[in-house]
């Protein structure tokens, strides 16, 4: 790994939140706060509108239950679904009068604006937003490593004591995360963009689907499969987050539709000659958008895209296969980067593609072919 | 494997085509048809319009030039642009009166319009396409492999005679694919919905990116990725994929668009509470029918989704540890049905999730764990 690479997280007692952190509701995030800060030794009280829940996460170790005489928290993290946690925050800044507030709701710029309306106290409140979730909810499934590794927006607000805006980034660097910077406004345009439109274009992909003729969907392969992964999220949870942010969201979708547009007035005519040069030009510059902007998204460790070498490997579909590659590939030693696997529909054989550092995929790619393995070159 | 898998493809010297088959256009298709054929022991020549492109197919194995004394082929592959595809194909019919004559173009019906207007003699054309593909493109990228355990679409027309029929589904089964059957207008409909609106809205997702604010990408995770994978395909060619499957691409994008419309008009009024219950309706209904056309993309085996034990092992991001992990789960004998690798954007470590066999997955956390890896619960 080269100095670029992010410092570790914060070892156990490492800390530089002093606590006591109170954390109320006490879901997948929730809890996966309160078992990562408890991990450092610091005092977390929990509390949740469900009685279950709350016992959950005080029997995984997550904290335990706010007592009459506990001191007042320094810090008081909302884990609440987003419709309610500008209530909630509000009631907590009234209750604790000393304590910074944040919320880890999904959408920012609602919240904060609620809060104004009713007079909350913005000095001590910080929003944020973790990046970080799982296909699992509740707090069985938290966490203390949920975070490590995320990014963490905290989004001051123009009130925000300095005071309050260090005890927020430090909660995100005592889990792991990464603080990032964003306005309310600004974050909640950058979701919209990277996380809620991509999740409503995926639905809509995928709900079309439900039409398809007998036989088509045998036809489907690793393209419609990425691009519906997510299309299979919670629809409720989603709902709320998108309603959430709507004004952000249907912003971004405007755009996509008056592409859109052009593309079935490009596509409508076909490919009769007279209009295939115009139909080709104005597609093509679609397609180039595209290409541009897929070429933005940051490398998994968020800096500019590395470039790899790529070996593609065919594994037959029978028992033991894929556990046998993987033990050549430790045997050889090789520094894997990146590994994705594809299997179409109906397909007897797999293909694992393996990103090695640029220089070591011929020396891999003959080794492994040595080994008795066919490379598709 | 259990009974209900796919046969292996036939081993050497075992085909059902007796040729000679003669491949006009030596790019990646022809040139993996020509590997596949030679590798049986069939005669196969080959033309292609590019002296260069011609010249290494022959070099790599894939056939030899047609000399004028050689018979007339029983079986023509025209493997053409989809723009030309129809002009060549009656041509290779013309000058081989008793040969069956397929192409591999992407489109169908088009093609099958343009031969019927010009008098094709349509008994001995069979249009095809097999779905395989590689981000590499020409004859060099070539493989005898590439139609292994893909569908192989075979696309008979009302006049195409039986014994033309079968000699293309004897070209798909030889190659290794899986033949399916379906009219050019089914076969184009199904593309559209499986293959082309997928690449469509991946594009204008993506597309979307180009207009990012600083750090608003910073935040882009594993979903946003899977999104925009096909994003970065060639613009040029898919163009022309795209214009000559204009009206059922365009079909689906209006539906699409009809929803869109939806989506936009439920969230423009956002979170007021006026408002709320009717947006958030409207929202999970449209990505309700999104989880149910994610369910119905089949497996990898083509049938029913199959159910598997899923664990997620954290993966620290430093060299050779997923090679470790890979060495560790082969000593293990593990059954891998499955594995991806999660990276978000400037992070520490990455999240391996392995998928087995139903009741195997408790084992193997408990084993991984004992050896020191952490696993996400």
């Amino acid at each position: 790994m080269t100095g670029g690479a992010p410092a570790p997280p914060p070892a156990a007692g490492q800390a530089a939140t002093s606590g006591p952190v109170h954390v109320v509701g006490t879901g997948l995030l929730g809890a996966s706060v309160g078992l990562g800060l408890a991990g450092h030794g610091i005092v977390v009280t929990l509390e949740d509108p469900s009685p279950a829940a709350e016992a959950v996460a005080v029997q995984i170790g997550a904290g335990r239950r706010r007592a009459p005489q506990d001191a007042d928290p320094e810090l008081v993290v909302v884990a609440a679904p987003p419709d309610v946690t500008a209530a909630v925050v509000a009631e907590q800044l009234r209750r604790f009068p000393a304590a910074t507030v944040t919320d880890l709701a999904s959408v920012k710029a609602i919240i904060l604006e609620e809060l104004a309306q009713g007079g909350a106290d913005l000095e001590r409140y910080v929003g944020s937003h973790p990046m970080a979730g799982r296909e699992k909810t509740g707090p069985a499934a938290g966490t203390a490593d949920l975070f490590v590794g995320r990014p963490w927006v905290v989004a001051a607000n123009p009130a925000s004591r300095p005071q309050a805006v260090l005890r927020v980034r430090e909660l995100a660097s005592d889990l792991g995360a990464h603080p990032a910077y964003l306005t309310a406004a600004a974050h909640d345009r950058a979701v919209a963009l990277v996380s809620h439109v991509p999740q409503v274009l995926s639905s809509l992909t995928a709900r079309r689907l439900t039409e398809a003729e007998p036989g088509a969907l045998e036809l489907a392969g690793q393209g419609l499969r990425d691009m519906t992964r997510i299309a299979g999220s919670n629809a409720g949870l989603w709902s709320t987050i998108l309603a959430g942010n709507g004004p952000a969201v249907a912003a971004v979708l405007r755009l996509v539709r008056a592409d859109l547009d052009r593309a079935i007035a490009a596509l409508e005519p076909g490919g009769q000659p007279a209009n295939l040069g115009r139909t080709l030009v104005e597609l093509s510059h679609l397609l180039s958008g595209g290409n541009a902007g897929a070429e933005r998204i940051p490398g998994k460790h968020g800096g500019a895209k590395r470039q790899f070498d790529k070996v593609t490997v065919m594994v037959p579909d029978k028992p033991g296969e894929l556990g046998r590659l993987f033990q050549e590939m430790g045997r050889i030693g090789v520094n894997l980067e990146d590994l994705s696997l594809e299997h179409g529909a109906g397909q007897l054989v797999g293909l694992a593609e393996i990103a090695v550092a640029q220089g070591a995929g011929a020396a891999l790619a003959a080794d492994l072919e040595e080994q008795g393995w066919r490379i598709l070159r």
